[in-house]
């Protein structure tokens, strides 16, 4: 099959590819960087729960004094994952399931084997580790190059944090944030699923979602840049790197509320620019303001192979009291989460898969024909080729 | 493993390749032809029914004035296949679900963008279209490289029509024909399809299947070829291309109702060579006076790509009253479709998928041992590596 | 992903590879060796039992005498496997449910063919054979080269006769035996099981089976040989090679029951070293004395393909009479096989598709690192390597 391929607005993608060369081979990710890990309620101390990032096998413990630990989830022995029977003799190791190959959660030494407590192994093998941190009902693992060095601090790959409007979306550290989410795995390579989080263009495929028609938003048909700046490129000195699209600014973006040609227009009677959206490195997403004032949704695309990711979506308010926690979960366990994180993202995980079709079997990135609306992609595009700090490589003997 | 491979009747396989070797290139089928694309009740006005043939995937839809076209189902954008979520704002376009890239269904450019209707790219891109037809509850499509000029008139792609029997099947462009069938996709090359439905040898798998029994057929155990032109070739000017078995005449074929070495007689009673069979490029086959005078039997072994083909079983009859409709409709429903085209074919599909399994892994092709009763398969070959317009190529971009 | 490769108490991987070069060239299995093919009340009189043994696609059936036969399930004609449909109209003769090629079972002659029985290909055209045996409840297949000559006697193929200790397990050809089992396809390769097997180290995951705890076993945490000799390699003179654990003798293995560092003690009260553990050629296992004195189990682990196996677990005792047959009938029913083959085996299972997954993608034959316990493995690879009598090959066309 051919298509014809016009120039875009934004150029040809052969042209375009050029500008953004690093971001095409990201296919399995971007190394060294932080990442979202598991959820802290997922790991009890002693337990072991296994996780792939950019295809690094990671076991992810925590000690019985709370810490969380990740460590390499490929036994040295024979290869095999140690999640998948969680063993634990002794606070702060984790031992392998098939041969008591035991090792230290903080170090990865292979500290004895259970049933040859005298092996020449012992303190001679290891797996390796990998930093972590625990925040917001989140353990965040540093994932990439064993000796890069310094690990960057985890600020940098987190949405910034905002100060420039009233009633700001929780960043993620701030003291006063309360978050709660879900995580799944879902087909289609991570940049896709990035793309389809920030693109102005899609929100299409929401227009009859129960929560868009139940609050009555008069959501856009589309969102036109006016000025060449719209996208604004986000690089904060020691701090995140990504992009903002300025929905917020009027003399930035107008909505499209109606198209003559079909006679299309928007639906809903509630519109207000609040849900201003940026794209962050190495693979995180800010819908502030969403969706509703006061809240906000984070997303991360957190790549497993060069076909999957996990698809974490987050929902943060802000609380002190008891009684304001209560009321954040059972807003997110009674509206949040039924109409945002599921029926409404639904619709975006079903457009990545059908997106990765035509990306992973007929070479879309060379095929693609961009448009008006994709200024903001290759804004992102070129900010990621540029802040990318390595890449993940197929783990497969087999493959390239 | 290896196979003795004897000199067949027909000569070895690999001798027999080199007289029909654009036969076996054409592993994902013949281009530039017709096919049945989807039946005409699947498509309503404004409605999208999303097909592959021969890897093109391509978007049925139907105008309000009835009229059915067809286009690519590849969004340029971003190539996603519209008719994964059906959209379609104005008469005779179709709009991608993605981003709201709308088309014209008669020429294939992008008319308007939904969320972007002064966007650069509007006039300047399109996908491409394809020739339709519609009659005997079937919309047809032409499928094969773009430019491919003039395109042939679809009788040519059709089994021809009877005119030398009695009582003959209708055609299916015939004005009094009546039809019904059902398509599913089957798992094995369009080929080995083919061949089986035409193969006078296979008639072994029907010996126990309930029509049979049920009607007291006597199904021979073979067809034995008395002359070299028992097969008939068939090269009709401006029209149909294929092979007629002429099961009716005496002096060509005799029917094997006993195996001496085995004792195994052929069961039933009632035998009348009324069944002959003829196949016809670019993929169908007719089946005459079956089961029983007055009606006949279309199948067409529509390529999807190199291990899948649509499975195309069609019933035709004659008639011009609402009466004679309704009785078409009540044989069709009661008898035709759950004893014929289901209980009957199901052990084709079963034959067919086990075939696959030694051509795709075993290099089958080269490794077949043919004997008396394939040389109605050897002219088929021949005839289709003649007649054959071109190749459907893979469309992925990994597979050559 | 990287893995630190520390010299091991047998060296690196790289260095031991070199040992045992052949067994890494046996992925597809040993070929020229006898394998159990299907258990004896699998195949009536004129069935027909497919099975896939290192590739070889075998047809198993009996005649009415009750003599087994193996021939290739290829039909020559067109590849069908013929036990996808098993048609017999003759004794001693397989039809193929397609075209009805009829195949003798004793030569693979084509006989006649039911639908043409005056074809040319008759008489000229065969299916290869396979030398067959059947003892202990099993039809046992010899599958290699066809032209492997002369077929070693079986014997040398089971695991060897035990003499040298009281109440000895029956060896499977002894007159008294009684055996009964079963047989399931496995993912994974054949000598991730044969090692799972035999491994010493590997009874952790054994440590909280059914069977264990309701019989108090003190499973030990690991054994440690004292000697070099303590896996001693067995060669017999037109017999069996193999490898046997000593763990009978103390001046050998030294069960480990405590782990100081961890603070780990074996559980349970009873340990008596009379599971006495053995490999052999091509792919069986021996465990002596298990369950309990007077019994033992046979496993083999035969491949389909480089990445499956059929794992066949065999319990034998002794009888002679009626009601010591029904004895052990009833123990294996309610005790050995829900428990034992079962409940047991399950975790054998579990570990070796664990363990496959990073031999086949992650280059595991060259990433893996060996302990002291892996001393019977390694003995076992160089025993196979050293008596492999050839290897099987991909049937397939596309691989290597």
């Amino acid at each position: 099959m051919t298509h014809p391929v016009p120039t875009s607005a934004a150029g040809t993608a052969a042209a375009l590819a050029r500008q953004y060369g690093p971001y095409l081979q990201a296919d399995w990710g971007y190394a060294n960087h932080w990442y979202p890990g598991v959820f802290s309620r997922e790991v009890a101390a002693g337990g072991v729960v296994g996780i792939t990032i950019g295809g690094h096998d990671i076991a992810v413990t925590r000690d019985q004094s709370g810490k969380a630990w990740a460590i390499s989830d490929r036994c040295v022995h024979r290869g095999v994952k140690m999640s998948r029977k969680p063993m634990c003799f002794k606070d702060k190791t984790v031992t392998c399931w098939y041969h008591g190959f035991t090792y230290s959660a903080e170090t990865g030494n292979l500290d004895t084997i259970v049933g040859s407590p005298t092996d020449k192994l012992i303190g001679n093998a290891r797996v390796r580790t990998y930093p972590t941190e625990e925040f917001a009902g989140i353990i965040w693992v540093f994932v990439g190059d064993e000796d890069y060095s310094p690990v960057p601090p985890i600020v940098t790959d987190l949405p910034m944090k905002v100060t420039d409007r009233e009633n700001p979306i929780a960043h993620l550290r701030d003291p006063d944030v309360v978050a709660d989410g879900i995580r799944r795995e879902v087909y289609g390579n991570w940049r896709l699923a990035a793309e389809n989080g920030l693109d102005p263009g899609h929100i299409l495929i929401h227009r009859d979602n129960q929560l868009v028609v139940a609050l009555d938003y008069a959501l856009p048909l589309g969102l036109k840049a006016l000025k060449d700046d719209a996208v604004e490129l986000i690089d904060i000195e020691d701090g995140p790197k990504g992009i903002m699209e300025r929905f917020d600014l009027q003399e930035m973006f107008e909505p499209v509320f109606f198209n003559p040609e079909l006679g299309v227009k928007a639906r809903g009677s509630r519109y207000d620019p609040f849900f201003r959206v940026s794209a962050w490195l190495p693979a995180g997403l800010m819908v502030e303001s969403w969706p509703e004032p006061g809240y906000g949704q984070y997303e991360f695309y957190v790549p497993i192979d060069d076909h999957h990711h996990m698809y974490w979506e987050i929902m943060v308010g802000r609380a002190t009291t008891e009684e304001q926690k209560n009321e954040f979960q059972f807003k997110f366990d009674h509206f949040f989460k039924p109409l945002g994180l599921l029926d409404f993202n639904d619709n975006d995980i079903m457009a990545r898969e059908a997106t990765e079709e035509f990306y992973a079997k007929r070479d879309g990135w060379r095929g693609e024909v961009l448009g008006d609306m994709d200024f903001s992609i290759v804004a992102w595009r070129k900010q990621a080729a540029k802040f990318g700090r390595g890449f993940f490589e197929s783990p497969n003997a087999d493959e390239d």
